[in-house]
């Protein structure tokens, strides 16, 4: 499988399409069927007690997916996120930066899937994880 | 069913426990198994194009049953978010307010289950559908 | 919102297209954007202890969702359920029937989407809720 | 992790616990946190067109992470489904047997957490993948 855009393509992509919350996240790896991704976690992400608030894990997972369909279809996409479901399973550890491990399971015609696992930085144990589904607009996908 | 924290008692309860979100939701209404809570949309919110994102729907439907759950079992309990499934189903108009209908289907001793429908204010159609899960800690429920 | 196909066409249609389940559900009503269907519960549908099991819960959610698509569009569809969500959230009444109430949120070009609350005959709390998701091929939808 | 219950005594439970189900399913493997299943396909797991249907491969994603958890805890506990998230993304292969591959990522106090990947028996890229969450009766759990 054949990556279109790799990891200096997809983080100057981040900046250009997502100026509001590309400072949030960290591309740190881009495989041919996954990426891990960062949040470069802020006052901003935190519940009180420390902990990384639910929206902030879901902008990272859907992020994460988001940019392994882009890493595999090219940047002229716009695939919309049609279905999330997130299980918390463990509270993050305070403060600390989260890893997300995306994969791709099914890039469609008209459907891409992928789950990711969410880890606190330096926690073995995952914290969340997460199945996203959404829908390639005519024309885009491979 | 008993309301314990009315729309006041809820609307001081967010402020102070939440101080980081408080300003994002506005409580329209308190019903003995619902609630409707407002999404005071801004630039924060939103995705390009001026839709408002992914997260913030979430963040939307996730304190509405939290508060939901809170007004039938009072400010003494720590409701924990388990399982959050959302179906993004519409663009929501651009910039426009969000309105959650979010109503208990269940509060057990250990579990509670919600479902929450959000609106761009003025659609008819439902722009998502979200359906959550909180663990109940021990002493907690009724 | 026009009906395609009634209620004596719906039952017509799961009798040749699903020789394998027809006899297992019964549909109750047909309208405009809901259905009403029953699981003519039997023991095969069972789990020890007399209840209705998982898996009968979502053959019942899925047809009944799937029943109401068709109903708008027609019998040359072939929807595929694409994503099921189901809350367990009551023991059902021992070997009673069950009603499914289910309705479309959203009946789009390639992607429907419908909810169902399960009811165990004569309880009034919800068993059960589900929410599925359907890919339309294309020609299929309205 | 100790397992409590390996292979055979989990294939003897089944056949106690499940007399309706049992037949269906052959447990292939027992690991410290995970476990392989079989769907032994018949006539009664098939749609029309021979492709096992949906509320089988629930059946078999629910079974597998069930014996999981009871390989932990051993055959005292009684687990209850709460949630059951499952994509649907390729369709089986006809007839063929179903492969589950089962792993806890969660067994807390009072919540598990599973997730299951299907295969048809031959085909490399999974059929299906599913999320379940159980509810862990008092005194159950390790």
């Amino acid at each position: 499988m054949t990556i279109r855009m790799d990891k200096a393509a997809l983080t100057e992509f981040l900046k250009t399409a997502f100026p509001q919350v590309h400072g949030d996240f960290q591309i740190d790896a881009v495989r041919s069927n996954s990426v891990t991704v960062r949040l470069l976690t802020a006052e901003r992400h935190l519940r009180p007690g420390g902990t990384v608030s639910g929206p902030s894990m879901f902008a990272l997972a859907d992020v994460s997916i988001y940019l392994a369909i882009l890493s595999r279809i090219g940047p002229r996409a716009l695939a919309v996120t049609t279905n999330c479901t997130i299980d918390f399973m463990r509270k993050p550890a305070a403060a600390a930066e989260m890893i997300c491990e995306a994969r791709l399971l099914k890039l469609g015609r008209v459907l891409a899937v992928g789950d990711a696992m969410l880890f606190s930085d330096g926690m073995t144990e995952p914290v969340a994880r997460a199945g996203l589904t959404y829908s390639i607009p005519p024309g885009a996908a491979i």
